[in-house]
C-alpha cells in the first residue's frame, strides 16, 4: 500500500495538470493530506462511492499517461544517472566516465 | 514557417502518443514527410478542408500539452546543461562545476 501510494504521489505530480480540477483535488486530499474516502464524500457532499469511483478512474488514467509518456520512469533513470554521476566524482574524475553519463543523459530524450 | 515546422516536429515527438491513429497518421504526413493537404485528402477520401481543420485542432493540442507538461521546454533546458557541460569539461574538470550542473539538471524534473 505504502509503495502504491509513493507511486501514485509521483504520477500525480507529473500528470496532474492533464486532470480536471475536481480529480486534482480528490487526488491532493486522498493521496498527500491522507483523507479518508469519506472525509472526502463529507467536504464535497457526494457519497463514498462516487469519491471511489473518480479516484480509482484518475489512477487508471494516471497509469495510462505514464504508459504512454515514461515520465516517472524517465526521472528515475535520470536520477539513478546523476547519483551514479556524482558517486564517481567523489572517486576520481575522468573525463571519459563524465561523458559517457552526459551521452546517457542526453538519450534519456 | 520552417521554425514553426520545427516546433511542431518537436512537440509531434514529446506528445504523439496522445493523439488518435488518425491524428498521428495526418500530423505524420504533414510535417514528417512533407504531403501538401490536397495529397492527404486524397490518401484519405476526405475534403481538404477536413485534413486542414484536423491539423489545425491537433496543433492547438500539441501547443496545450506543452503549455501543460512543458517537456519541450525542458529538453531545450537539459540540452543547454549537457553542452554547456560538455564545453568546460574540455576546458578543465573542475568538480563544482560538475556538481553544479548535476544539480541544475535534477532541479528541471
Amino acid at each position: 500500500m505504502l509503495e502504491k501510494t509513493t507511486r501514485m504521489n509521483y504520477l500525480y505530480d507529473f500528470y496532474f495538470s492533464l486532470l480536471t480540477p475536481k480529480q486534482q483535488s480528490y487526488m491532493s486530499l486522498y493521496y498527500l493530506d491522507d483523507y479518508s474516502l469519506g472525509e472526502i464524500a463529507e467536504e464535497y457532499e457526494v457519497s463514498r462511492q462516487a469519491v471511489y469511483d473518480n479516484i480509482k478512474r484518475t489512477e487508471a488514467m494516471l497509469e495510462e499517461y505514464e504508459e504512454k509518456l515514461l515520465l516517472f520512469q524517465k526521472f528515475q533513470e535520470r536520477t539513478r544517472l546523476l547519483n551514479q554521476l556524482k558517486k564517481s566524482l567523489n572517486e576520481d574524475c575522468s573525463k571519459q566516465v563524465i561523458l559517457e553519463a552526459i551521452e546517457e543523459l542526453a538519450k534519456l530524450d
